[in-house]
């Protein structure tokens, strides 16, 4: 038998225990020996649930049981998610987490530590939720050399933009429906202005480059400025809006951005829609991958966080290896990043040259001019929209 | 340094190969010291090749090196390589294939050589190529009972069936350009009558139940009969035609055929189109993932097998779980698999009515009906169809 702790009972917490008595069974089979909660964390009570029979407020019981092996950390936030995860490794029982923030600012130490107490550090939940991307890109994708990864990492901005791009409807809109229904929260800040995804592009960003990224070094641009006008114009592109991460290799590092971006109907991504996310991983050897699934949700991020219990099981005594170094990756300037840009502006049609050989697009709208710019870089754009009256700019991807 | 050695110099083994030269750097860095190709094992010559300073014609050079602890093996068919593959597990070597005849043949029995032996049978490249899918399904979706597999896993087929989709050509002539341009070999048999795809999803039920499933006992129709008229109709039911491949959980046990299927728009196989290939995975906590990717090709296949290799020299010593048992699963009848039924009859209307409540679809194709039957088990429809005069019948799925 392997003991097992869940620090969080929150909804991802609550959805570990549930994936793991669920499914018991089959999960004792492909562990090898029964995995047992031992223990759950939380400083709340929960009368008349099950878990009370194993509930503990105190988290020195954890840790000075030496047969628990194995600790989930659902609690989210850094503190004391970060110290705890350090006692836990430290005194010899990996880690399991969806923390993304954690991950994206102490993946490196981390996994270190846990590697000089040959325990396991493990965060497949962090990114995409339940779609498997950590292994593959950690374990799969290891003979390639990763050329770019894009994705649709926010399920809450994903449905907000599906929404928009269906029914017309107006951002402020769309955010009020979304907060009724629960799928964005009160303050949609983390989600909404792309800081979520941000911290997951920089966590696959990492793990591509083998080093550490900070995820300040990232360019991040949300939502919230994107209108039913823009949806407009792209439809006449044939394109969605998505909101985007995307690393792109550059030399010896790589560029990093998140921002919303124009995506053509041949795009995988296209077709990525409502609070679904998807990562598209291009290898210089084996071209493109795609990996989609449940982004968010109770159980599918539990699933994630139970399946790597069930590793860390499988890897008592052993390091699974994990290609993530401290040593921090300089990002390349986000001024060298090229694409074709999106522009309207109060403006005639001959104000657009200024950009070069432009595609106008006409969505039928007054008072303004739409087009294409050539790709060129991001600073030669920012150069040349000096001092011009423009109303919006979107990337287009791909 | 780590040696190693690959088994067969085709389009794949030249391919891993190349992989391995061109990513030596990285990597090296991935597995933590070199991984050097010692050996490449063919009967034939390569003038000028930088092949030739590794080529041996004798696999006794392989096996009695006791330095080689990895071997590609990518020769293909089943014998000699089950032989072959045998003698190097035995004698300490981990085995990367992708081999998907000899995995879905003696899978079972390899993995439980590999672990007696302490070392590894990894197999990522037999499904799916490039495609990521083994190694996710047998380490991060453990949490989950996986309750259905659908995929496109031929890439040939799939390459066709878009062919015939977009242009409105006929079978035979699809065949014959794919042929000419290599996509299609010249006798196409397991590829055209689905033998390839139903190997795959043997392997991928397999994993997902934990026992060793026959794929003779698999239900096997190939795309020979699918006409452009099938096409006219699957177009008025906004449904694509795809060869799919799929597998489902029925009570301790899985039921499993491969066949020509109707794939509505809001199915994210709906989309993948040409040479590429995808597989659906539903758990019953995760939800639906994909993945999705090309399926086929020198160098994605090689990527996969390279990928194993460095997997392989990161557990030098280790035997990395796979949970796959040489115990036959007895797969449920197919009789018991139910669906929509898309039927062509030459008949008028109300002798449908034999299936119960059915959706007449007219696609203007003249002395003949269309129609969709209500969901019933194939036992019921073989039943009902019994003595009628029917032209075609397309399952539809989802």
């Amino acid at each position: 038998m392997i003991k097992a702790a869940i620090m969080g009972y929150g909804t991802v917490g609550s959805g570990v225990y549930e994936v793991i008595k669920k499914n018991q069974v089959s999960i004792n089979k492909k562990v090898g020996q029964e995995l047992k909660v031992q223990y759950v964390l939380d400083l709340r009570e929960f009368p008349g649930d099950p878990v009370m029979d194993v509930l503990t407020h105190d988290f020195e019981d954890i840790i000075k049981d030496d047969e628990v092996k194995i600790v989930a950390e659902v609690m989210g936030g850094l503190h004391p998610a970060y110290e705890f995860t350090k006692r836990c490794l430290e005194a010899g029982k990996s880690v399991c987490t969806s923390n993304k923030e954690l991950v994206a600012e102490h993946g490196a130490e981390l996994i270190r530590i846990a590697k000089d107490h040959q325990v396991n550090y493990l965060f497949e939940a962090s990114v995409g939720g339940g779609i498997p991307i950590i292994r593959p890109l950690n374990s799969s994708l290891t003979a390639d050399v990763i050329v770019e990864i894009s994705g649709i990492l926010n399920g809450t901005t994903n449905y907000m933009l599906t929404k928009m791009s269906r029914e017309g409807l107006n951002y402020g809109d769309v955010l009020k429906e979304a907060q009724a229904k629960g799928y964005a929260e009160l303050h949609p800040e983390a989600d909404v202005e792309g800081w979520d995804a941000c911290r997951k592009i920089a966590i696959l960003t990492s793990l591509a480059s083998g080093n550490q990224v900070d995820f300040h070094d990232i360019y991040t641009e949300g939502i919230t400025k994107v209108t039913s006008e823009d949806f407009a114009y792209a439809k006449k592109m044939g394109c969605a809006i998505k909101l985007l991460a995307v690393s792109k290799k550059m030399g010896e590092t790589y560029c990093a951005m998140v921002a919303p971006a124009l995506v053509r109907k041949e795009n995988p991504l296209y077709m990525v829609n409502d609070v679904f996310n998807a990562v598209c991983v291009e290898g210089n050897m084996l071209g493109a991958s795609m990996f989609y699934g449940s982004g968010a949700g109770k159980l599918p991020t539990a699933s994630a966080v139970a399946g790597d219990m069930v590793d860390a099981a499988r890897h008592i005594g052993k390091v699974v290896t994990i290609f993530w170094n401290p040593e921090k990756l300089t990002l390349a300037p986000k001024e060298k990043m090229t694409h074709r840009f999106f522009v309207r502006m109060k403006s005639d049609a001959k104000d657009a040259k200024v950009f070069g050989d432009v595609e106008m697009i006409d969505a039928g709208i007054r008072r303004e001019i739409g087009f294409l710019t050539p790709v060129m870089s991001e600073g030669e754009f920012e150069e040349k929209a000096k001092g011009l009256d423009i109303i919006s700019m979107i990337r287009m991807e791909g």
